[in-house]
């Protein structure tokens, strides 16, 4: 199929290479902004346009991954008739895309992208909303060639599955910076703290998290738990997470 | 080194076997509970007592792996004059061994020991504390012989790691635990999340966290926000959680 890509950050990225890897057609890039619409417009050996009105109005689909405060105001500016449109938003209702076009759908990925990272697209779970027959056609198409995991969920799927993601991802990294914080108050390197890191994550791979769960809080041990709480006295809100995790586990241990 | 072990949990269990795979021989193996001291011993085919006023006098080294509560009480129990004694606690005191011998130390390695898993030990670091120069020379024979990674440390330090070790483990095993539990609501699975969680702690292991932060409270996205935190408005403790992160994640954005 013949894609215009619209959207130039980590998710265009990463799709882009993955559907022309598949043998699918980017014919186009557009970025509001020149210098990121020309970047990725070389990564991909495509056409490229940061003018709205310049969009090629011949391919097949146009993948918007944009930010979620900008799609709506784009689909409002520019239709697609007889096109199949698609946006990549974890959060947004795929109606958002209906003064478009009348087939459209939503594409999402439940990876976390970030620039110059490989990522193996094969393992992870590509999740599809569709509103009409021709749309899943063309969704399937594309999630099938880069994923052997395609799954068909509803919108409260896709937000529920989001929150889990934010839990999983972005908070489980901003514990990693914390701990890496209070390490460098002893003058200690974060490290030490990788294997542990590792052996965490590849526990739960094989392992139901609630029944692995260790630590002071698990084990009720007050007295640790204050002297940890002493330890953050100077980090406030480092010590207000630790307070609300510690009271979260204690309260599901037996 | 002739050692007697102290204790019979995780910890005993994985160090023992350390030490006996490096040469050195664990001689019996003390436990509270005899079915626990039995079952040890088996494991180490080694001679185990349940006895206090069985333990064997004969060691060079007495290594305590009980749980913290329980240190204390035991080494006031029993003298081990002439003996190195050690502790692997994260939060105790290395002085609270000292009516026990007049040589001792801390030993304590800074991982996550679950039963039936199979560790590393060479990536590990170990921790060690000492009160002279005999307990340091024999904590670093033991320690090197089975970790390449061997650091001194002080007790201030040891309880910062220890800290830094339950939000790198504990408080993120609990974030799995959590997302899967949202997951659930909507009848979907926790294996889709593990792609995500082998990449978010692959790629901690050569990127400073900060850097690669995501997510609506780093975007400030807080519709976003608002949309997560009413999905998890029957879920008190994680609504709560949810909130406590984003505010903590956004103070750091840029």
């Amino acid at each position: 199929m013949k894609i215009v890509l619209i959207g130039s950050g980590n998710v265009a990225t990463h799709l882009g290479k993955a559907f022309q890897n598949c043998g699918h057609e980017i014919v186009q890039v557009y970025s509001r902004l020149d210098t990121n619409a020309k970047g990725l417009g070389k990564v991909l050996k495509c056409e490229h346009t940061n003018d709205i009105n310049k969009i090629n109005k011949k391919a097949d689909v146009y993948f918007i991954a944009l930010k979620d405060d900008v799609i709506e105001g784009f689909v409002n500016k520019i239709k697609f008739p007889g096109k199949v449109i698609i946006h990549t938003s974890a959060s947004l209702p795929m109606n958002i895309l209906n003064k478009s076009s009348k087939d459209f759908g939503v594409f999402y990925p439940l990876q976390s992208f970030t620039k110059d990272r490989v990522i193996d697209l094969k393992e992870i779970t590509i999740f599809i909303e569709s509103n009409n027959i021709r749309s899943k056609k063309v969704l399937l198409e594309l999630a099938k060639c880069i994923s052997d995991k395609v799954s068909e969920i509803t919108f409260e799927q896709r937000l529920t599955l989001h929150v889990a993601a934010v839990f999983a991802n972005n908070f489980t990294n901003h514990l990693y910076k914390i701990a890496g914080d209070i390490l460098k108050t002893s003058g200690l390197s974060f490290d030490v703290l990788k294997p542990l890191i590792k052996e965490t994550a590849d526990r739960v791979m094989i392992t139901d998290p609630a029944l692995v769960q260790t630590g002071p809080a698990q084990r009720k041990d007050h007295k640790t738990i204050a002297k940890h709480l002493e330890l953050l006295k100077n980090f406030h809100a480092y010590h207000n997470i630790y307070s609300v995790f510690s009271q979260s586990i204690e309260r599901q241990s037996k």
